[in-house]
């Protein structure tokens, strides 16, 4: 096996370890936290079928590849609940170091552009990445809504908090947004999300 | 939220289900079983990662979203495993039941792209679905080589068995199937999978 193959497949050998990772987010019908791999499965596939609800014309096999990759730096630096003020602040330095030694794995053209494409989602700085994000946080609010709030209950977080963060979505795409809203509204009706 | 909308997110609500589905391979690390989300999220990567090596050019979006989708009719049929040969008749009638019950719940033009691309994946008669199935086989290969053959031996699969399968690789990649037949190679070696 050659020396490119061979660097190829150890990181994929290694990206094996982002099916540890669990999240905050439960599977729907009151299920087990999700994992990381299997968040990023489902807002693949979302991406797709959601793209005609993008603000703006994006490249969607781009849109799809950065779902897939976006948290692989957690397998190093763990997952960072969004709404952990504390754990926040320290994210970028961890996902940094993380990125550096995860995506060297890689040869050297496959380790700068999977780097490029990561730093291009946390950047927000092109459409594929805010659609990229609009899926990020939606995704977590189906399940959530699915399960009568239970991730926001259990963490004791407010529908100004939520926002916060998911005001955000009309970034990718303003009817997902709106969307959004509708599925927070209802919690708040429900008595699941306090005001 | 209109009705066109609303479908899209059932499916997506209803999809979440495939990360119950849990497959006879092993997480690395001997690490517990691996389910349907988590592998297909796992092969997306790797096609992207590993398209330099198909045999034929490919529209790599179409084999990346091949992945993820190929196993959503096992929300309803179950995993069957490949080297299960009583278990692999009834696949086809139990899978091709949960392909229109689960795409049903799409707007109809996506149902159809749906159904059409989980076909084109099963019949192997495009480029795309031939490279995306070398995914398929490729994948388990690794996790399994990192565990000494931990599933083969489990179920007392031998190495005719594994080639069975394993062979098709080279219709999609003739350099993916070369790297496999060293992994097998190397496991018969170690006395982890008789010949």
């Amino acid at each position: 096996m050659d020396d490119r193959l061979k660097k190829q497949l150890e990181f994929v050998l290694e990206i094996d370890k982002e099916k540890n990772i669990f999240r905050q987010t439960h599977l729907s019908g009151h299920g087990r936290n999700e994992n990381d791999a299997e968040h990023a499965w489902h807002m693949a596939i979302m991406a797709y079928l959601l793209r005609e609800y993008s603000n703006e014309e994006v490249d969607i096999a781009k849109v799809m590849l950065m779902c897939l990759i976006h948290d692989i730096v957690e397998i190093d630096a763990g997952d960072t609940y969004a709404y952990d003020e504390e754990a926040v602040k320290t994210q970028k330095a961890r996902e940094d170091a993380a990125k550096n030694r995860i995506f060297s794995l890689l040869p050297d053209d496959q380790k700068a552009e999977m780097i490029a494409l990561f730093d291009e989602f946390e950047d927000y700085s092109t459409a594929e990445s805010r659609f990229a994000h609009s899926m990020d946080n939606l995704q977590p609010i189906i399940l959530n809504n699915s399960n009568d709030g239970g991730d926001w209950k259990e963490h004791g977080v407010t529908a100004e908090t939520v926002y916060g963060r998911q005001r955000k979505t009309a970034l990718g795409s303003e009817k997902l947004f709106e969307a959004t809203d509708e599925m927070i509204k209802e919690q708040i009706r429900k008595g699941n999300l306090p005001e």
